[in-house]
């Protein structure tokens, strides 16, 4: 049984943060799961576009507020505790925060940890996969 | 995209109900994800042996305060909100709530939102897979 703490590992490199967002992944593909589990945090007052087009996503939203914009459609969906969304369709989307999100995040396949550091240490500009 | 919301999917089949918990099953494997979601309820004051042989689990407590026992070995691991468990090793356990847990579960393979149902309609009185 594997058991982790959010806190204890955001003291670690399971914390990754970009410009308004960090995540903190307690299951990576390394835990051999079959997917990975992420407590994501999206900043309040902003938003980001993201296109996993090799994952799919799932996203639960525990506390905050915000939306998602479907933007192949522009259909908007309100985001507040008890909403999930899925993106089984590998949907590109803009997520936004009017009060800071707290997310459960799950993906199929695993995140192995890699996916925002680029070679240089720097995060990728433009966040294909998280 | 898929959107569903705690409250209205637990006016649905998508809420299963058992002796002093309940689950709310967001994803299912018809979904097509991977994995499957759901939003658990452990009520307080209750204690729960399960054992899940052929799925892995993982769970994150989003409130609630309570334990997780290893029945092969006897480790007890305290649960509160922000920590995590995953079932890497089919762990048998027995989940004890102090307080009310909600927790944030995901299972690979998927439930496909039939196991803890038999044929009569009544629910499975060993939670082998749920």
């Amino acid at each position: 049984m594997i058991v982790r703490e959010l806190d204890s590992a955001r003291q670690t490199d399971r914390l990754v943060k970009a410009d308004g967002w960090d995540s903190t992944r307690l299951l990576l593909a390394s835990d051999k799961m079959g997917f990975s589990f992420h407590i994501t945090r999206i900043q309040a007052g902003t938003s980001h576009v993201f296109h996993y087009k090799h994952h799919f996503e799932s996203v639960y939203c525990i506390s905050g507020e915000g939306s998602i914009e479907e933007l192949d459609n522009g259909t908007v969906h309100e985001i507040r505790p008890g909403v999930m969304y899925a993106l089984d369709l590998h949907d590109r989307h803009r997520l936004s925060a009017k009060s800071e999100l707290v997310l459960a995040c799950a993906f199929n396949p695993p995140v192995t940890g890699q996916e925002v550091h680029r070679e240089d240490g720097s995060y990728a500009p433009v966040l294909e996969d998280a």
